[in-house]
């Protein structure tokens, strides 16, 4: 097939599932609610209802985690992500960590190796400086785990009471690499579904640290980069790696029904296989929130071409941050744009994206 | 003089005003206060202080309006700026063009085509989604107007109160003219400053919207693009022109500071060659604000080659947001890092940087 024909099948494939999202996502509100700020459902109603018709053009529709961009020559990865986090400071990690890796994922999850950020901060009048150190010193560190570089910035403040402290976006560039081709909208029926890790310990850890609940045990945010699994996947796999996630808000649920609802196929998953702590199981059953819909800040969804999930997995499994990764589900032709889940007791439950403003300033 | 031996000079530079810099900038502050984002000296106390130190790095370090990328063979500027101006809604514009073309006009300053933003929106609850579609659609023609394609982004959501309706962040990508060498480090003794136009109407608008002063007249905020009177230039002048700025927050007196400071030269301006509007100039004596501390979000500042004033005078008024340019004033050798302002009377004054916290939330 000629590199003409495959353009042209993707922007076909590309304005039908635009069409098909339209008739899903309507914003109905007139105004904003928690809930738009959720990730799930209600996110996707705004984003598509206010802000992908307004700007449609042919990179923004793929809706992948980052935007992929041809520049003389260069193909490129860009990304941006607004941090309210709320508390700052948490188990495990704080809002400047999180700034920097949340970036750093959505590039890798783009097959792309993470290069530069720009950093944006919102700061509240009456903010203590020392505060602000530690979280910019927590960023550099960030950083540096993830061998990127913090290259442009801009410093804004607002009135006390017109912020929680600070607010942080940042933006990434990436060089996506030559053997990657990887998007939301690759995964095809007898795909196989792996996750690189135990979930939903970021969400339980900020809904602790506000003491919404109180368990005996410390569960601690998986906040870090992603970059190196994604790179150990596309080693190994190349192109046989189809899509990457990394599942934060609306948690590994709502990941799932991006991809589903992107590649036009059908997902399911076996709950049983999907790797968690059980006081981290036990600290979603207290909250009455499923831990599918707990956001994630440090692990890496995966789909890989049928037979290669043995080798996925080992791939994941040679670092250390993939020692718990697990093949979670596979790809069907149907039902188009659903995702299924495989209970215990051997039933099938659809599984939607997340619903409502559980979590709100998750990240 | 070879490739290296230049490079080598220029991180010598670097080296050498990141020192003075470090000297000059210093925060004393325990806490966050307005003046900390008015873009003027407290600014500079809290980027140099705080973000520059720990995120230093070469591309950083050189401290202009955008990163300078070399990326698999393509030169890109790379910037990012939030917004929380207040109103959101104003004479000549709203946050949503001044979003758009803010970032749009950092790129054109670093000699670069601008072509790819991204946008991350803060969301207050209850914040009316009629406005946003306003907002959105303003953005939408202000990307049009300057031909960039907005292509990936993100929303967030917090609590009633904790924002104003919307702060904006935007990152943009553009590609270094292969003709362009321009840097705030590059002004030169003997070299010619221009101003493409009337100045101090975005602050006086916005001062004026928020019924701060009431005057006859109507001034509209300038708020537009500058990248074709910065291409206009270019084109003219290629690598004649030396420096470009976009003199918003802080004013026209803050960015020749910057200048100064880079470059390790003196500048001086003549007053009455700055245009100006009366009812502008009489705003800003009522306000107290001396106009050269106003805020532009439309107008290009530049440094030109000694004997080049008239070419670039000529390119500027040759396009139709240039037809008030005027050349302000040189370039010399002392008081380095200092900029002088010759006044009516024929004497000479220090132009400091904006000091204080006059124009909160400004842009």
């Amino acid at each position: 097939m000629s590199g003409v024909e495959r353009l042209g099948e993707q922007l076909e494939r590309i304005e039908r599932v635009r069409k098909s999202r339209r008739g899903r996502f309507y914003l109905r509100d007139d105004f904003i609610t928690m809930s738009h700020g959720s990730g799930g459902k209600a996110t996707h109603n705004l984003v598509e209802g206010v802000f992908a018709t307004a700007f449609s053009n042919p990179v923004l529709d793929r809706m992948d985690d980052s935007a992929l961009l041809q520049l003389s020559g260069a193909r490129l990865a860009f990304t941006t992500d607004s941090y309210v986090v709320r508390p700052l400071f948490f188990p495990g990690g704080d809002i400047g960590r999180l700034a920097v890796h949340g970036t750093v994922n959505d590039l890798a999850v783009a097959g792309a190796v993470p290069l530069y950020l720009s950093v944006g901060v919102v700061l509240e009048e009456g903010f203590a400086v020392a505060e602000l150190r530690r979280i910019v010193e927590s960023m550099k560190s960030a950083a540096e785990e993830a061998a990127v570089s913090i290259v442009t910035g801009d410093t804004k403040v607002v009135e006390r009471g017109k912020a929680d402290g600070v607010y942080i976006n940042t933006a990434g560039i990436g060089l996506v690499r030559p053997d990657a081709s990887v998007s939301a909208g690759n995964a095809r029926p007898k795909d196989q579904i792996l996750i690189s890790g135990r979930i939903a310990e970021h969400g339980v850890a900020i809904m602790m640290a506000r003491n919404d609940l109180d368990l005996e045990t410390q569960v601690e945010s998986d906040t870090g980069p992603v970059h190196e699994l994604a790179a150990a996947l596309i080693d190994r796999l190349g192109s046989d790696v189809r899509t990457l996630k990394d599942p934060t808000r609306g948690g590994v649920a709502t990941a799932l029904n991006e991809i589903a609802l992107q590649s036009q196929v059908g997902l399911v998953i076996d709950e049983q296989r999907v790797p968690i702590r059980p006081d981290v199981r036990g600290a979603c059953e207290l909250l009455g929130i499923d831990p599918l819909h707990m956001a994630n800040e440090g692990k890496l969804l995966a789909v890989v071409a049928a037979g290669r999930g043995d080798n996925a997995l080992d791939a994941l499994r040679g670092h250390p941050l993939g020692l718990d990764a697990a093949i979670i589900g596979e790809v069907r032709t149907e039902p188009e744009g659903l995702v299924a889940s495989r209970t215990a007791v051997g039933g099938e439950r659809i599984l939607d994206m997340l619903v409502g403003d559980a979590l709100p300033r998750i990240c």
